[in-house]
């Protein structure tokens, strides 16, 4: 296998768009990451599109042929690809190992998602279309209900009060403020979060992820043909994706999901690293204790401690173990098929030391895209090239 | 690259499954293929699923994760890809590439679709997300009148009249009836197709495909993986995807889509074959005009006589040139996302040789599978082992 790097990144601001087609989002960030990249558009040899609901919502399809014809990369192979809130990971995965294998020497991927146009009712059924719906769905179950289930059962080992996981929102929140791609930065305190509409008890509005609009892109290729980006090439170290059980059912512990267990140790152990060589993860809060919960999958803290070391503060950007910088979903918001690359994109400005909210002298960086109620998931890490 | 090869293959009949879910519909597919391979389900590294509206149809997406989870695959990476009516083919290459470049030993890939149960009106909106909203779309076209268009132009530079289409519906609706999965073969003559309903002049009702439901899957592996299967296994000389214009204002020629040009002469240059070493072709005849245009940009017919040949008889399954001995589209039936996957069904059944209208001495077979107004494409090309 070939060695992949980072050439380019584009984004939207990710936000309501509802002046613009869910097409010119995904033009825009691709534009910006081909010429950021300094790659050929003719060079381009395959581009993949993460998308989750544009069929239902936007009656709009073969998003990735579009793309590739209005960008201008000729007759290439453009294939959407499909995991629910992981599908921007997958493509940015498929990017890579295209690239990797040498089935082309450069690729792109974009996600886009457009969302905020439709009503509550039709993004609920849309999302819901995550799930396994000849057992969950029926039974009346959303995602917010899906994490406050977690919630409740993480909550009665005694691991985490309101308190303890308001420290999360805060912290995003926060974070989110200092974004300029973000949806939602807020100053929060803890009453304000306690005194909010419950959505699914114990969640309640602050808690949850917005509803986003907004496109992201990466040009993956060789070191090579990276020498005329406009910024140094990131190293690409690990990027897996692994799959899990669709339904509740399917969980021995809804507090841990397989997807993310395996996709982390098998990402780690491609990269050559330890958790503790991480400067930071971009990882999926789609709800304030799914931030805590993935933590302890993915090792970050230990297993029973992620609310706590939010708590503590230790999750921060100026923390011992980095957490969502960019804001994350609570606040940079989540453009369902757009996330995992947003994610990529913020990594790669943390890797480059010009973020917004930096964490002083990162070196690597892991990003963590997470499907349905762990029915998908992707672990990427991205180095420094002198790291 | 490695060597890789068909190993097993499964399917439902293609047709109306009202009683059954969608996930049942891909899981039947894909264990009668698992088993048919021999391989071990632990040996499976990957899952492809091409699926076109499950989401706006059957309120369900990550058809993938749920398929890897109910075959028991354990966690591994699975993808759904789409690219409209071109999905399956999509999925059948990426699980080629997957063995291919080494990422994991043997791969399944899975197609399915279920529509039967919607209505008209339903469906037409699901395919018509194969097209470009800003502007087809809202023009009031659907895909039976882009056809319709073609026809028009090929008709007036005076290359087929309507008998002569109809020697592609009497073909194909005739295979059917030997086809034990087809949905709706017929025995049919001139004047019984000239009096049937118009849909989109002149597209009658019996040029166009049915709306169906139904499954097919392929395991692809080594040459060394496959040793345990229950029919010799058959060699992948080729899998090539491409894209095209999306809109009709893209193509310089609405009767020459450059996504299947394209496709075909690369395909014939990887497998290092030309058209008179095939011994037949399934090829992407969602309207009997179809397959006379695609038989033209695939090369398998001189341009402007493919609707010459067809009158002659030349592509049916006894001639010089057999196009789709299993029906095609037109009779067999169009599960879109299944289709790709049932086209390299059929081509594998031929090459067995155990064809129930079959090819003499078939030895090599393309298959080509096509997406929307020409934005999505794939062309794929089997041999026997000995040939």
């Amino acid at each position: 296998m070939r060695k992949a790097v980072i050439a380019g990144i584009g984004s939207t601001a990710f936000g309501r768009h509802q002046d613009r087609s869910i097409q010119s989002l995904a033009i825009d960030a691709g534009c910006a990451a081909l010429v950021e990249s300094g790659v050929e558009r003719s060079r381009i040899g395959a581009l993949y599109l993460g998308n989750f609901t544009a069929g239902p919502l936007c009656g709009q399809e073969v998003l990735a042929g579009i793309t590739a014809d209005e960008l201008g990369l000729g007759p290439i192979p453009a294939t959407k690809v499909e995991g629910a809130c992981a599908s921007g990971g997958i493509a940015f995965r498929h990017a890579v190992m295209a690239v990797r294998a040498g089935l082309c020497d450069a690729a792109i991927a974009l996600g886009v998602e457009k969302m905020a146009h439709a009503s509550g009712a039709d993004v609920t059924a849309a999302l819901n279309c995550a799930m396994d719906n000849r057992s969950d769905g029926p039974s009346g179950l959303t995602f917010p209900g899906f994490y406050g289930l977690a919630w409740r059962k993480y909550a009665a080992a005694g691991r985490a009060n309101r308190d303890d996981v308001s420290a999360v929102v805060i912290k995003n929140k926060a974070a989110g403020l200092k974004n300029p791609l973000a949806q939602m930065g807020a100053d929060l305190d803890l009453e304000t979060i306690a005194a909010s509409a419950y959505i699914a008890d114990p969640i309640q509005l602050y808690d949850c992820c917005p509803v986003s609009d907004g496109a992201s892109a990466v040009v993956v290729t060789t070191p090579e043909l990276a020498r005329d980006a406009v910024a140094e090439p990131l190293d690409i170290l690990a990027t897996v994706q692994t799959s899990g059980a669709p339904r509740i059912a399917g969980h021995a512990d809804m507090c841990s999901l397989v997807a993310t267990v395996a996709a982390s140790s098998q990402a780690l152990e491609e990269a050559g690293l330890g958790v503790d060589d991480l400067s930071l993860a971009e990882l999926h809060d789609c709800f304030s204790i799914a931030e805590i919960l993935n933590s302890e999958d993915l090792g970050l803290v230990p297993r029973g401690e992620g609310a706590a070391w939010a708590a503590e503060g230790r999750t921060g950007s100026g923390g011992d173990r980095p957490i969502n910088p960019s804001g994350g979903l609570l606040a940079k918001g989540h453009p369902v098929g757009a996330t995992g690359l947003g994610q990529i994109y913020e990594a790669t400005i943390q890797l480059r030391g010009t973020h917004s909210n930096q964490v002083r002298g990162a070196r690597f960086a892991l990003t963590h895209n997470l499907g349905g109620a762990g029915v998908a998931c992707t672990v990427s890490i991205l180095g420094r090239p002198d790291a």
